[in-house]
């Protein structure tokens, strides 16, 4: 199947210089959304195994879209998208027809809308079987409130023409079933029909709609197809539509957490900008925000407002409140927060708790090891049943070279010590309080650096400085 | 009066190892929901001081609920309840018959469900009235939309049978009085009854409902009352249904506060799990969460995002955002915050002020201190008018003993100082910045462990290590 | 123009000891929104530049309300701004008839509510347009269920009078334009009217309402307009009622932040006490508050649960979740936090990085520099290109006075250092970890304090002390 997304709009009422269609909902461009759709629909669609090419996707982008094919290689595969640009844009109609050398006439084309990034794919495959080999296929949606939208004119059921509001006499304004401009179209006509429209209206744009007409002129069928949720035919133009549409979209995925079995605290208060994956048992409190690929194992507890970004929770870990943990692995029967700061490359592993203010980067930390209180743990490799004392500092960074702390098994970190790397704490070694560790502690001993305790005598407090 | 409380229901669609009716409705299994109203209708029927019986409960739970009577011996009084085990279930008459030795005869039974929670007493307390002593009552709710539901059928305004949707005829599905389940009956006729069901219908199985034909054949009337709400009546089928009934249930605690004259910044987003007891002119902001019992007093205000669990806040406090609170005592006029932690046993006086990044464990701090930033106070007692400096840690753990450290009024600790518990600091005493304590210090002196600032001549700064 | 605001309710149902107009609305005392529209209204009706007198206003306060006048003094100009005591408070008529000793005759008088704080000035000054200088002009509303409140009766299109619920017969009921209570009267008229006016009915009260009958009677046209939305004519009586305006506020406010181009992830969860003034292409994620001025400028991302107040951001600065800031000025392309708290005189200039548990407090950090870990940062003036180390604290406060400390370009703080000020460190200066500074740092050298670091032979590990 080809399909053609329309990725042109200016988006002027979006008011800003990311152009319309690279807004994201729920963290990801809508039209990565509009993409990743469309490579379903057509995986799905496919007649059997042999058909194994990837979806034949061209997008139209427009003056000032630039950083659309850009943005597109970024975050999808490029495998069978093509890019075309639409300028001056003289309409939907114009806008498909740059399409045209990239669309195989062999097989139908599907037309999306870059800025109507929440249609099902489910929807759009009844649409494409609706219009079959040979037939125009229209969504259409019925609207408790048509006005301004195009109305779906049938005689005897059957689609014979679309009229615009504008257009409209009193009984089509009665219509309520409405064009949502995603249509199927066999190819070979659909380059015909493209090519008779016309730009003799009051925009002086040439209308994609305007094929309907020519497929009734030539005696070709048009159907239509029903999508389930009215939302599915739902376009952003406005910063105000984006966010109806971020918090449907947010609405139904918390839906179907839901119904997966996750308990969320309140529905309304989660954002999943990604792929949240949730074992059994799994609490969610409220005001947490998930991004990218995030993994609850069984039995995971998550407190309230946390930010979790590309993360693997082991079965039964309790994250408390207030934490924010990203590209870091958490294992099972973990302890952590609140306010407790994973960050790139910390790997936790079973029983590990990290406490309050306390920030974990790029290190390993073993089993049944313990980091409660105020501290930084860099670069660190650390083992188990370790107890890292409050306010510990690995010093990792020179001012230009970054080294490695290793603290092996059984290790007692006093607190406020600080671990100059490179250095390593042997097993079962002690740390005083307080100590600067310059060079390796061996295992098994204490190992401290202090300055003797003296009293001052006849100290005077000072007193306040008159100014 | 007997209680029974059916509880035996698998609930396959919450997905969880958990039996649905330990699930929690703000903090709280919905179980023990039904068993403290089911206590609050029993204390307010009591005819009269001399019957000082504690309410007859009979929970029934089924195969795998062996959690059930557990996890209601931990959280509720025992007294007065029994368990009877259902297996295998035969339906929801089969479940009553269940509880059929524990009943007692001089007193009314009334039915209720342990997925229904928020069923309220005052609701129940009209259908044990309308009951009397020997009728039967049920508690009936008019539903805009009853479909699927059992329509209660009258004649002459008395109600003579339950009519399931599918046995109900074109008129009697236009009925929109339905039957809750939750019903009232006089026990020696209650067993009965029971004795006389039949399974001998599609799903095999004994249903409750049929008393009400066995009640009317046997001339006693069935009566009814309504509830004040249609949410008293819902049950929990799923975490759909679960998420719903919290935030049904939240807002009505909301709406409770606001109506004691709490202000509550936004009542959607507020969640109190347990009991929330606020004086005069509390201000609430929002996002925060309350567990258990906590206790605002007159002129405390609550900053965004905040998590008290188990605690007390004096009068005129100041609580900043991003605290966490848990079985912990503020005094008056303290200021804590933002992102204080006070931990299990932290006891602030009058005037104490607990700054960001700042733990306290099982310690008293007496009025007019301060540690207003980065330090972990642990089993310390604290005197009056002392300055804790930023980075302060009582080093209370050698690993494994923890011991306690003593800072008398008016002591000065400089930033960044440990003190080695067991450790005193005396009334007046200051640490100079940096101090490592492991002897007491003296009373009114300047006590320090500094080694001498020297500078290396000719050092030259890292360069970058090529890789 | 005069303007009377009724100000003297009691608000018994506020349940507080704050009188009710000073109750906030978005922050702000609704009397004082009341204030400011006033204020704004007066603006724009003035008839030419020559006409430079400020509003003239009178507020009425009641019994134990001597808090209205000195809450009013401290948040708004006090220009133009008369007070009268209204006691006993004998109805609305009598407030009104307080103000009379302050009206100016020659100019129309507009009657405002200190309790219904979201009137538009828009609609107001349409109300003024409709009085005209001899004209009695009311702000009536058509309510959907006018239940209550009193009536509006016309005759041929024109006001004849106001009808109060209790006196409304079956047809006057069945009205649905109803008066709020606001309204514009001809100064010399209304002084006659509210002379006239009968406390002979049922509360035994002087009724403002009372003078359209007087108006009609003198055959002076009684006018009216509508407010553009009926939130604007909504009174607060209730901590209930003050949270339903206050949601609504917010919501106006999320909605015309989303017009002028912000991305909110969620408009139902944002919160603005004050103003909020965005650039292009602004991002707030969930769960923020900002109070005061607070202006973000273009490109700005806010992460979740961050709270902001009376602070200017940069542009391309990035602030993550859980950031406290509070009267500080962050530089261009700044990261700051998560959990960073920037308190009042924080100052950083381009490209600055404040990381997890940095408090910064009266500090000018310039360019390039960095605190990513666990500081203090208080009193303190930082170069360009300054890293600080992880629990590095200026120690700025020795009991009873604050001193300086100075860190010049490109010096580096070893991890866990202690600056006692008043201190300097030198250009290129380095600490090494763990340094108490005393004493001034020269430039361009390694500074350290540092004990030898020995290891204890034959030390043996605590054991659990029995108890």
């Amino acid at each position: 199947m080809n399909v053609v997304i329309l990725a042109a709009g200016m988006g002027k009422r979006m008011q800003s210089n990311l152009p319309k269609v690279l807004h994201p909902i729920a963290g990801k461009a809508m039209l990565q959304h509009v993409i990743e759709t469309a490579r379903e629909v057509c995986a799905t669609t496919r007649k059997d195994a042999s058909d194994m090419g990837a979806a034949k996707i061209c997008v139209i982008y427009g003056h000032g879209g630039e950083q659309v094919p850009t943005a597109v290689a970024a975050t999808v595969s490029e495998e069978g998208i093509s890019f075309a640009k639409q300028e001056p844009q003289l309409g939907t109609g114009h806008a498909v027809a740059q399409a045209i050398p990239y669309l195989d006439d062999a097989v139908p084309t599907l037309i999306l809308y870059g800025d109507v990034p929440l249609t099902r794919s489910a929807s759009l495959q009844r649409l494409v079987a609706a219009a079959g080999s040979d037939q125009l296929a229209i969504l259409t949606a019925h609207m408790a409130d048509p006005t301004g939208l195009g109305r779906i004119i049938r005689e005897d059921g059957k689609i014979c023409r679309i009229v615009e509001q504008k257009d409209a006499n009193a009984a089509e304004r009665m219509v309520t079933e409405v064009n949502t401009g995603i249509m199927v179209a066999p190819t070979i006509a659909l380059k015909k029909w493209l090519g008779q429209l016309s730009n003799q209206n009051a925009q002086g744009e040439y209308y994609l709609t305007d094929i309907v007409a020519s497929a009734v002129a030539d005696g070709v069928l048009v159907t239509s197809a029903q999508p389930d949720a009215i939302w599915e035919t739902l376009g952003v133009n406005s910063k105000v539509q984006l966010a109806e549409l971020e918090r449907l979209h947010q609405k139904n995925i918390a839906t179907s957490l839901l119904e997966q079995g996750v308990t969320l605290l309140d529905p309304a208060r989660i954002d999943v900008r990604g792929n949240l994956v949730c074992g059994r048992d799994v609490t969610i409190d409220v005001g947490c925000v998930f991004e990218g690929q995030v993994e609850l194992a069984d039995g995971v507890k998550i407190g309230a407002n946390c930010v979790i970004k590309n993360a693997k929770i082991g079965a039964g870990s309790v994250i408390k409140a207030f934490c924010y943990i990203e590209d870091a692995i958490v294992g099972e029967q973990g302890q952590i927060g609140p306010y407790a700061r994973l960050r790139p490359g910390a790997e936790l592993g079973e029983d590990v708790h990290i406490g309050n203010f306390v920030e974990v980067k790029n290190s390993q930390i073993a089993a049944h090891s313990k980091a409660n209180h105020l501290a930084y743990i860099g670069d660190a490799t650390i083992g188990s049943r370790v107890n890292i004392g409050a306010g510990t500092i690995t010093c990792n960074y020179d001012g230009v070279n970054k080294f490695r702390t290793v603290i092996e098994d059984d290790a007692f970190i006093g607190s406020d010590s600080q671990l100059i790397a490179p250095v390593r704490v042997g097993k079962g070694a002690t740390l005083g309080a307080g100590t600067t560790l310059s060079k390796d502690a061996p295992e098994g001993k204490l190992t401290v650096s202090r300055a003797r305790q003296i009293t001052v005598e006849g100290w005077q407090r000072p007193v306040k400085i008159k100014k």
